[in-house]
């Protein structure tokens, strides 16, 4: 399992991923899932992944590559917008995973026993080019994908429902980018204590709009003193709260 | 989907489901999930379902009809101890739903895509018996079960993730019953908020330890003005303890 989250303010863009990749509990590593590029002045873009591995690490090899390539070669580089790009993931996206399906095979099994194709995976892109807003999309394995907007500001990815709870709560779109961050922190600290498939250092990167140069970029171990702060924090916070509110009495 | 949690508390066990059913978004109906019995000063025994309606049904008509029945047939009632009341509830639920597959027919589909039994169902159960300590099952479509210890005091049922970390924090073998109903709300509100399967009314059932007696039974429904304060309560509570974490700086 993974955990993502793209958040779309007012100021910019705000991404953070964990790190743990397990193929069984006995098969645990450590990989990044949470790529940047820039052009400095003309577009930055962050892309984050979820699903199989060896899929999420293809697309981000092909992208990279394709950004090296020749002037002939399609990139994320010279995609005239953020739908385009959007739109050139999705296509990578679903090309690698049908060109790894093995021809009469059977589906993958998940812990849970239920069957998904072994190579799926989902990605959340975001950035943004010259004379355009930023843009937020989520990418589905199909290739298909939705942007974000007003009414869903933010996507997730992964293991999303422990760490849905505060986001809807506490999410506003003016938040500042340090409040985000504080945001992002509990959201990933109540995911992490929940499921042992999510796990730290998480990757951070900020967009701050109309820069058009990739902002602050942060990994969060173990050991970091604000993310101890925050989970230790944020337990005694959350049982403050809960002694706040009006104790029930039987009829 | 469904949401049901039961808990141990030093003081007793604490059952509380939703009753929203639905076969798809466009057939939601609301329907009892919670059902309990007593042999005053004997036993008491409250069981909550999720699954397959029809073989949830079935299962607490048979368990109401065996109790009914004549010496010779084995009843909830008349099984010796808590272990062998979950025995004879996986052995009823394994039946029922083996009894209603259809040979050869495929599998339903979930909303996700997946596979699974359309007859599945899983349910909790628990209550006390004369000369027993009180004790609470988790039992699995297959008839097997699980007890609650110490280390795992409470179970969940259905769509449990949302509303599972104010649980794991919130959550103290001493809570007094007020305050488990309360976290109870919380952790409802929360996954109501996020989840349109899950709705109200909310029946709660209580059993006071060695009373043999069932305890305080009520419904939650949307005009509950404890409920509803609880809800806006908490959103306020969760901003407040938000706030009230150290800021992030940026290094």
């Amino acid at each position: 399992m993974t955990y993502c989250v793209g958040m779309k303010l007012d100021r910019g863009i705000v991404f953070m991923a964990d790190t743990r990749t397990n193929a069984g509990v006995d098969n645990v590593s450590a990989f990044r899932k949470l790529f940047s590029w820039e052009v400095p002045g003309e577009r930055t873009l962050t892309v984050m992944t979820a699903g199989n591995l060896a899929t999420s690490q293809s697309v981000v090899s092909i992208l990279d590559e394709s950004i090296r390539a020749g002037a002939d070669t399609p990139s994320v580089f010279k995609a005239p917008s953020m739908f385009r790009v959007a739109q050139l993931v999705g296509r990578t996206l679903r090309d690698t995973i049908s060109a790894s399906a093995v021809p009469g095979a059977a589906p993958g099994v998940k812990d849970d026993g239920d069957s998904v194709s072994r190579f799926q995976a989902s990605m959340i892109i975001g950035g943004q080019i010259r004379e355009e807003s930023p843009g937020l999309f989520m990418i589905y394995p199909e290739g298909n994908f939705v942007e974000a907007a007003e009414d869903t500001p933010f996507f997730q990815l992964g293991e999303t429902k422990y760490g849905k709870p505060i986001l809807s709560r506490a999410y506003k779109p003016d938040l500042s980018f340090e409040d985000a961050v504080k945001l992002l922190i509990v959201s990933f600290d109540s995911t992490i204590k929940s499921n042992l498939s999510v796990g730290m250092p998480l990757d951070l990167q900020i967009h701050v709009a109309d820069t058009l140069r990739l902002g602050h970029s942060l990994r969060f171990d173990e050991r970091n003193e604000y993310f101890r702060t925050i989970s230790r924090g944020w337990s005694d916070a959350i049982e403050l709260a809960f002694d706040s509110l009006p104790d029930f009495e039987f009829p």
